[in-house]
């Protein structure tokens, strides 16, 4: 099979891998019908996640077919239209067992394209199938579910649940890549008063008024403190979530919370912050970091059955799977290309 | 009257100085019949705390006789026995309104000591005072109360309650002085597994084994992340708390907790820590400072009246009023002198 392949920071190709096979009773083969690239990926191609060693397929996000089944697995059948989420679950240990399934001890968590080989392939291996897939429901495509694998349930459980986000909340959302964006969406489930989105591209800010924002900052040009400051009277962000992955944006971030607000970091970060404990130290502050559970999976897919979210603009790029190379020079060019998502499928096989 | 004034940094003396009176008509004038130092009056002397100007009387924490009310104090009347909280509340701004107290934008908040003269004195203004003092009951003396002023409901708010402690966690409470040891004291109300208290002097680790931890170490000599392994199957605490207010143990505080875990700052820091964020964006921490908001008062006075608490082997030292230097020096001095409270008393007046 063909597959997406990292040789090490700044280096990767689109090339023939062995065919994905089960491994254990509880995995799955699923079939890569549409699939997608993350952040996160760029963060590993520029070498801040050290774990991911060189020969390994990348991707984390996709939705396909189940084509094989391990022995035990009971709830996935060949055939099943599934999502593939970005965190698999053994579903029995201490973290699983209290809905933490990203910190997963069982030899789960995240790990595809991360400690096993990834979705960004023709098929792909899914560990503990069972509890790491998801039913697409009928009339949903895969279009609207694919940003459900990874960038819906990040934003929503690491920035809004974590950020406690309320309604009447002044919100502010630094960087307005897709992750940020899917935030500015699930925060308004919330109905905050008032969404703020900080980025240096305007393109992306453009995109955030589309999304939900009701004021975009371009900090290369003005300064989101006096914005903040104007709407709450000099106190601060009742909530703000980094969504960069930079010291400065962090830091940007904790100067921007009021006293007693939160302060949640969505971020992959490869180098640490300054905490200006100095500053902070009495002004009641919570800070959160995380890696998505996807606990909210199904509510998420609910939502979007049910037509309250509707994730379809996430989407601005499409690519056959052969033409990965290309879908990755678009999305890391996302200032210039305009790329939120971009999607690539395989030829329809039945 | 007398009282210790700050004259800067490492300067401070007991003198005379205009009496206090009352500016308000929300004021009241409490007479200090018990009052004791801080560890945060010593961050002050130590020059971390830039706000308090040179000519400001230090103290936060006092149990006194009103001598006068202005003329809207409506529940406190002259002769009352009174706590003196650390925090005073306008009980009518947003933050009041919502507990908050300590971040009160009314004139209230930390203001004792900070930005109005304070407690260390024969006499104090107290703002707010229907809102900032709490009635002394019947039978509970001033030195089972004086550790409500500031210390328990710090303790108890910034880290116990902060820091979500819960049933069979293992907590690790870095620094073993008054507030790691009030920290100690009441973490227990929630039946942790397992308290470990670190500290550099062995002193310290003795009264926080006479307070309830259940495993000390110097980490001088032994290494906490060893122990704590050790208790945790290598994950690390579900709770730690930084007692100190240095960089690198609020460090340390971030390295000893288990991924999903809890961080509670309490400390008083004069300088910025290094957030290693390319470790912890992936561990689901939480990280929480806090100035006390002192909205547990009532429910620690509670405790103590009903012997739920027993704060007196807080107090090792007591001095009368006019020994507020020899008091300083030797709770400056406590891991020799073994000072956890010093207690300074005013001759009985009636």
């Amino acid at each position: 099979m063909k597959a997406l392949v990292y040789h090490g920071p700044g280096s990767r190709s689109w090339e023939d891998v062995p065919d994905a096979t089960i491994g254990e009773p509880t995995d799955a083969v699923v079939r890569v019908d549409a699939v997608t690239i993350c952040g996160t990926d760029l963060h590993i191609l520029g070498g801040d996640v050290p774990e991911v060693t060189p020969g390994r397929i990348l991707g984390h996000e996709a939705v396909g077919t189940v084509t094989e089944v391990g022995s035990s697995v009971q709830k996935v059948a060949v055939g099943d239209r599934v999502l593939v989420s970005c965190v698999s679950s053994c579903g029995s240990c201490r973290y699983c067992r209290d809905g933490s399934y990203g910190q997963c001890l069982g030899g789960g968590g995240w790990i595809l394209g991360h400690l096993i080989d990834g979705t960004q392939a023709e098929y792909v291996r899914v560990p503990f199938a069972d509890n790491s897939t998801y039913k697409v429901p009928d009339g949903v495509t895969d279009e609207q579910m694919i940003v459900l694998a990874d960038i819906l349930p990040t934003a929503y459980e690491v920035g809004v649940l974590n950020g406690a986000v309320r309604p009447a909340d002044v919100v502010a959302i630094i960087g307005a890549g897709p992750i940020g964006l899917a935030a500015i969406m699930t925060a308004r489930l919330f109905s905050p008063s008032h969404i703020v989105a900080i980025d240096l591209a305007d393109s992306r800010l453009e995109a955030a008024r589309k999304f939900g924002a009701d004021t975009v900052v371009n900090s290369g040009r003005d300064d989101p403190a006096a914005v903040i400051g104007e709407l709450t009277g000099g106190l601060g962000a009742d909530v703000t979530m980094e969504a960069v992955g930079l010291p400065q944006t962090f830091e940007q971030a904790v100067r921007l919370v009021r006293p007693g607000g939160h302060v949640a970091n969505i971020g992959v970060h490869g180098a640490p912050a300054t905490l200006h404990l100095e500053d902070i130290w009495i002004k009641n502050l919570t800070i959160t970091t995380g890696l998505v559970d996807t606990h909210s999976t199904p509510t998420l897919i609910g939502l979007v059955t049910s037509h309250r979210l509707d994730t379809t603009p996430m989407v601005t790029h499409r690519f056959g799977l052969d033409e990965f190379e290309t879908a990755y020079d678009v999305f890391a060019n996302a200032a210039e290309t305009g790329a939120l998502k971009v999607l690539l499928t395989a030829p329809r096989q039945q």
